[in-house]
């Protein structure tokens, strides 16, 4: 494969130049005309339909369902949850015009739906019997973004899924936050093989118009943190602002309480960066589009004939047995190019097969993390070939392991926690007082800021490594994207 | 069940009320905050799914796959082809503002993609050997609407797919419009059951920017018509716009041939009004969201556990068929109650369980669509389940089809053509010459407008119903939605 066609930076050297060129160049995204903007290309759309397929399940087993809310929002209903309006008005896009007419109230492109699903639930909801509403949508959402691109990770429109519940009681809430909470973390573990930390945010960094905010964030191998998903326990902020109340089993009149919560394609921004290598992607079996590809070895014209038979009987067995295959017998490539291309898109496994394979009865298997070839008796296919997969998904798993935990550090005092920062990067987990001034004056003088809290399970009550006062809580402090 | 909650006009007397009430009340949708917006509540949703579900595998088996464009279009990108931006100009939502910035050029709020997605085209078409290049997107798209809302039928937004592609040649192209066309109708007919129609627009109702339109139109219960779908021939007109051009296999560079084509949740609109009654909703079983709903009845305590045990067995058994089954063991709601509610619903199926059937081995089910009900003996509860389900299509397909057809008249005369469109409504197929004069007039004068053309498969030539000029094409003229 020429220059032009493959990656010609490596990982390790220009992180941020490879990530552009492998999200491009594997034909995941372009750029869009309007600044900003990105085009979900047919092979990225498909991990994202892969992604939703198994998160649809997991919400509709837990008895969420879907709905669709409209893309505009008057500005009046922006402004009924003061400090949500105020927090998301610098990045708001702004209909003032349909057609030739300024229109009357100008209308906000949906940056989160909180608003418009609320107006709603103000007329569903009437009685306890109602409760508890569980809903969920997939849309896409925009927020302006002034820092530059970067596809998957920060574009000013975004591919997601929000859920919106209404429950009796702040219990309940609590309990809804924690149980998709526990659902992001297992599918961003099992299915996209990244460990994550989960805690709650700080005040400072919180959804604005939550009470509080869980967060799961993961580790990028260039130390910075990425935010994956985040669970939010409303509390009363928005029944109260919109007026959603119900009628008790104790015949009173109650404001309801409220979660949402939210995932986005920037999940596989992250999928790309913690596995990918040199070569490009490296998709997890449990979402690639493609998990298998046929490559027949064919150099000589007289035993061609018989290694397309073969290899394509070998793809039909695979795709037989439930396996994404591609079969891969184009004209005018050759067997190395086509390599380095499916290397480039990150398939798992490629099958070869040429004609010494054929004379021995046997089938060349080679996975795509650790280029591996094996080879096994045709009989084996399918059992191999599952069996790998679960390897490369479990070895992709570990491997991401090994890169967050090499990147999460202690620090006891400030002048540690300074330095880790600035040397190293990732996770330092530090105690923090919960004193916002602090939190503020790490964040200026490091450029770190609390990913994520975490209750102080150890005996002894530590001090906070700024100001010294006693701590309950360790704080996961690092830089973000 | 009460008056409020159930529909309070007949079908029959005031259609217009009828299905407002029906959509409403049914909680298929309801009203958005903004003017013209619609919400698709999760019972709406549902059904949603499940057209998108059928569509999408369609459209894959045809080769195509699903991409994501912005929803966001630069105007310069908008006005590149100039008939298709006079053409929605009136409809288009503006967003001049990011934040508390003015915007230096305005975007339009997607009222369709071909602007943004054949931007795109351009840079990823090269060669002969990209094509064919064939995408589609689920998306919503958003055009001002000034007439006033009718849930799903005309809503200033709308959730629909759209369809892209591009061919080496205009007859590839012309193949891929009759593909779709095809396909479409399949889906309406045997899916929806609801005969449509198919035929070309004439120039002027044609798709701004297209070489020509195929429609697929249907015939409502109030004599109206309403069109279904589109597949358009784009000839060059956007590739020369947007430069999308490939080096053919004669070295040579060329303008390629383009498609576009798409159905939106109007189809729900259609299905509603086709099949529903003055009981409420009636959903073809092939798209219902809940094909059978399992009612047990209990009057008095004695009998009541055995009731609901046998009720609950058969529910399961059921779901293990693969229905899609509801089991309502609600308390504090009478069996009429349910009854009704379910059918407001359009629930297929009802199963019925009393302690007289169990006394007698014996299921009792009721089809929603003619109310009638069948006494089986227990055993034979999946395989009824499945005839009746298979029946309910037929008959409602059947009586659609009578509807449709009892709204199909034909004109030799103006005279006449006036007079059914006035009196009765419906399709009226009548010759015309081809002359837009003519069309205009008759739009003029009588309210209809030409909803598609059919090739004249007569051998003798009539005349055109208004100027009486040779003809070699059938109209169908109709009010339309």
């Amino acid at each position: 494969m020429s220059k032009e066609i493959g990656v010609t930076v490596k990982k390790e050297e220009d992180y941020s130049e490879w990530y552009t060129q492998v999200v491009l160049k594997s034909e995941l995204v372009d750029y869009a005309s309007a600044k900003g903007f990105m085009v979900l290309r047919p092979y990225g759309y498909v991990i994202w339909e892969n992604i939703q397929g198994i998160l649809d399940k997991a919400f509709k087993r837990l008895g969420h369902q879907n709905a669709y809310f409209p893309s505009l929002i008057p500005e009046s209903l922006l402004r009924k949850e003061a400090k949500h309006f105020s927090g998301f008005i610098p990045e708001v896009f702004w209909v003032n015009e349909a057609g030739n007419n300024k229109i009357g109230e100008r209308l906000a492109a949906r940056p989160t739906s909180e608003a418009i699903a609320y107006y709603s639930y103000a007329k569903w909801v009437r009685s306890w019997r109602d409760l508890p509403l569980l809903l969920n949508c997939w849309n896409s959402v925009l927020r302006a973004e002034i820092k530059s691109t970067k596809p998957f990770i920060r574009t000013s429109e975004f591919l997601w899924q929000e859920g919106h519940t209404v429950h009796e009681s702040k219990e309940d809430a609590a309990s809804e936050v924690m149980t998709i909470l526990r659902l992001y973390k297992d599918f961003i573990e099992e299915t996209l093989a990244i460990p994550v930390v989960v805690g709650s945010k700080s005040d400072r960094e919180k959804f604005v118009g939550a009470l509080y905010t869980m967060s799961l964030e993961s580790m990028m191998p260039d130390g910075k943190a990425l935010q994956m998903g985040t669970s939010h326990h409303l509390g009363q902020n928005f029944s109260k602002a919109f007026g959603i109340t119900f009628l008790g089993k104790d015949k009173q009149n109650h404001f309801a309480w409220q979660t949402s919560w939210g995932v986005s394609w920037r999940l596989i921004g992250a999928t790309i960066m913690v596995h990918g290598d040199s070569k490009g992607l490296v998709i997890p079996p449990k979402i690639a589009p493609i998990q298998i590809v046929v490559i027949p070895i064919v150099f000589k014209k007289e035993s061609s004939a018989q290694v397309l038979e073969r290899a394509s009987l070998f793809y039909k067995t695979l795709t037989d047995a439930g396996f994404k295959a591609v079969y891969d017998d184009r004209d005018g490539y050759t067997p190395g190019w086509k390599f380095h291309e499916w290397e480039l898109k990150g398939v798992p496994i490629r099958l070869e097969l040429g004609p010494r394979d054929i004379s021995q009865s046997q089938i060349t298997l080679v996975s795509r993390d650790d280029g591996e070839k094996t080879v096994i008796g045709e009989e084996l296919l399918v059992d191999r070939v599952t069996s790998m997969l679960d390897e490369i998904q479990s070895r992709l798993k570990a491997k991401a392991k090994k890169m967050s935990e090499a990147y999460t550090s202690e620090a006891d005092s400030y002048e540690s926690l300074k330095q880790i920062i600035k040397t190293k990067g990732g996770f330092v987990k530090s105690p923090w007082c919960g004193d916002q001034k602090c939190e503020d004056k790490i964040k200026d003088e490091t450029g770190a800021d609390i990913r994520v809290l975490q209750v102080n399970s150890e005996e002894k009550s530590p001090s906070c490594v700024y100001c010294g006062q006693p701590s309950n809580q360790i704080a996961y402090f690092g830089k973000a994207y």
